[in-house]
């Protein structure tokens, strides 16, 4: 596959980045597994506005994010784009439709800057499932995670008001707010620029 | 704990019910670990409006649905309700913040017809979790079953016209549409009964 012209052996920084992320989630992997796993980790590099995974393709791999951010937004016939989620440092960046379905993947996810990961094949993800738990494990904690989030967004988008989104935002991705331009922003928030820009206004004067 | 009362000894038919959820997951469970399980298993019955779970209590079980129907809403500080979600045969119902935060659940749950339920105390699923990766596998199985219809509600929200959210509605609960008010239906649309009662005409119409 194209993107992995870039393909390359993986700094020792960058896989133990990826270790606390398992170590954080409480989960426990035995060294036999981790020295099974080393040798098939590549990194791979994005530059700014690349493709991680394109709608109406079956993605490949998840991605960990080492450096850098990512947007997901669906894309509408008519071109309007739509942001769900950001991916930043220690996030990943994957299609679980295309990974527990074998599916095409209904959205984009997009480099904002340069953005450097390790690359996660889809394959290699079941091929772990299917030998020891703690990747199961992982694998439960991870789905786990991500239902919490969607389930927070979800009482967003029925409960709260814009500015109660728009804090929480900046909360849950600290700093973004300065990584990229508003109108990303309002797209995540489903609102349209200028009423973002009012309630920023609000929020700077009080 | 009072909703207890009414525990009592699974049938053979309820038990069958719960497993075949296992098989259509695709996840083989062994007999032994079966055989752990079932003494472990009691029935509880709720009727009409009694609630499975209430918002700021920790949720201490998970309940599979034999026969009835319950939805989860959040309710707001002045009184107002908003749907969140319909569980039904075969569906599960408890809240993934208290089992994997131990953490106070946010919504309610509440049966909508006297409701039938499998109770699978978190504290039991936590145990399994230890006891045998097959436990793990569904568990992980779930919560990416969960991501998925998270994830498509997410895109409602974001793209969907009020229309094609209320046909997506009638399509994964089928059936419902003739079991519960209308106006549960439009607060879990996030819309008011007005606007859906329109679309409906407009469908019966067409």
């Amino acid at each position: 596959m194209s993107i992995h012209k870039s393909a390359r052996i993986p700094t020792r920084t960058s896989i133990e980045r990826f270790r606390r992320n398992a170590i954080e989630s409480q989960v426990s992997i035995p060294e036999s597994e981790w020295e099974y796993l080393v040798p098939h980790l590549v990194e791979c590099r994005f530059g700014k506005n690349d493709y991680l995974i394109s709608a109406g393709d079956v993605a490949d791999n998840f991605y960990f994010i080492l450096e850098g951010l990512a947007r997901f937004f669906y894309s509408t016939e008519d071109g309007k784009e739509f942001n769900k989620h950001f991916a930043v440092e220690n996030g990943f960046a994957g299609s679980f439709y295309s990974l527990v379905l074998g599916a095409p993947c209904g959205f984009f996810v997009q480099a904002l800057e340069e953005t450097n990961t390790l690359v996660l094949p889809n394959q290699l993800l079941r091929e772990l499932y299917e030998r020891h738990p703690c990747w199961e494990r992982l694998g439960r904690r991870n789905a786990e995670n991500l239902v919490l989030q969607k389930e927070a967004r979800e009482k967003e988008f029925l409960l709260d008001s814009l500015e109660t989104r728009y804090r929480r935002f900046l909360k849950e991705y600290p700093g973004l707010v300065d990584r990229i331009p508003q109108y990303h922003i309002a797209s995540f928030l489903g609102v349209t620029n200028v009423a973002l820009s009012r309630i920023r206004r609000k929020i700077n004067q009080g």
